[in-house]
């Protein structure tokens, strides 16, 4: 089994740019993380967008329906912002015979303090032990896009 | 559902001690992990050990295994130190009815590289979505302990 | 000797506001660096601005200077944004009589890599070890405010 | 200005050995802390010893003192274990013509939260402002090593 990674940008490849005084999406933080925890699974990332999720177009969302549907791997996985990650799965419900699992992150990878780590780690198991359908791994449970949502108050992910 | 975690020590709850210069197996790491995530299923945290696993008796083990045993929850997690977490697993194995996964880390979760969140994060996940059985968690796979072998020159699990 | 130390805001105190999903310059990361360190000279933090440096006005900057005349101490420690630091470091100069060294962060003491507790334990020192004056502390250098520029292409201060 | 680093080990060196479960000295982590906070003056970094200071012999902090004395640098910096450094910032007071700087961490750089960039940072501003002379930065202050004391209890540098 080898597990492929799309990344798209989003809070969890934010670094700090001390030139501009702010944030900006970076490269993929998930081939770190994936580095520090020795993962021994075969695994490849490929960035596809670097964008806050928020600034995510249509044209954007059917260029990643596109990637991971003709994409050969039966095991994938996408990093994405928080903001919009339900309607970009919504977006890949048309796809069969994979197994899909967005996640990202409320805090940067790149804070000392961040959900990133977790996240990916749970990504990374849902994606093996899970069937064929499309799914969001965050705040430590595994999500049906077509029940779930943001909670903007308390920044997390409910059903 | 909510997922009970027992902690018996390792490497993943060790601290350093400035006044003996060494590390020391200190109070579990797991909660902050599961804070810093905004873990939203319900948890409870509960530590039984503060070893090395290298040094469990046979005696800590079967108090760890009547632990468990005498457990109301279904979903169980144990937090173990990775040297001994196979044979673990398997005086585990009488044990039916539940999902027990056992993780740890092979650097300290206080330590700025480590595998830590990681690997509770995959554990979190495994606990939910495995049918009843014992299995390790590392290294970003799921492991069936009778399978499983620590390779000490790689550090990392393998099957 | 007791060490007065005045937070204005700046890169140093900047955290990630998971619902605006950018950064907000938040409370005082002084403390938290000083207790790290265990530091043992008295020492006292009043938050008098929380502001980016570009965006501080005249006012602002009036205000600074009178705080820091009217305060007591004769060693002060300003924290401030990096990129009009300079200007508020020379709106200080008519102060006699204290040693006044002002430092902040290219990088957020919140993320895994920062500056911020390396410029604040050279401030730290710097205000115990030297005359009379105003200083910066940055990049490991004492800069004297008329002297010093930021180069903004390589994110640092030279003189 | 150059500032020569000498590193001896100690615990600001001190990494995990998953292979052993336990921490060992490693590699000098001050040219890392020096990078991370861009240091512009110029530096230049010798390990001569990898050792627990408690491990110290004679003949090790004899061969400290000839480096010292032999190297042509009048701004000197040694890294150095906290539980004898200053035995053998008393064994370099033979020196002279020299600012010489002692400094440490009571917490391994490796790990999340650590003094080790903070007296870092202290030291380098320490050996450009202070006079000639052999002095301890620790904790936020300078010590003279003939009148400080290492409190086991507190953990911390005391005069």
């Amino acid at each position: 089994m080898k597990i492929k990674i799309f990344t798209t940008g989003g809070s969890i490849d934010k670094a700090y740019s001390t030139q501009e005084s702010r944030l900006v999406v970076a490269g993929p933080q998930v081939a770190n993380i994936l580095d520090e925890a020795n993962v021994t699974i075969e695994w490849e990332v490929q960035s596809i967008l670097k964008k806050d999720s928020l600034e995510l177009t249509d044209g954007d969302r059917e260029m990643i329906v596109e990637q991971v549907r003709q994409d050969p791997h039966r095991h994938i996985i996408l990093t994405h912002g928080t903001d919009t990650m339900i309607e970009t799965a919504q977006a890949l419900s048309s796809i069969t015979g994979k197994v899909i699992v967005l996640t990202g992150s409320m805090q940067p990878a790149a804070f000392q303090r961040s959900d990133a780590a977790f996240n990916v780690g749970g990504a990374i198991i849902a994606v093996q032990t899970l069937p064929e359908g499309i799914y969001l791994v965050m705040n430590g449970q595994v999500f049906d896009p077509d029940r779930a949502s943001k909670n903007l108050v308390q920044n997390r992910f409910e059903s």
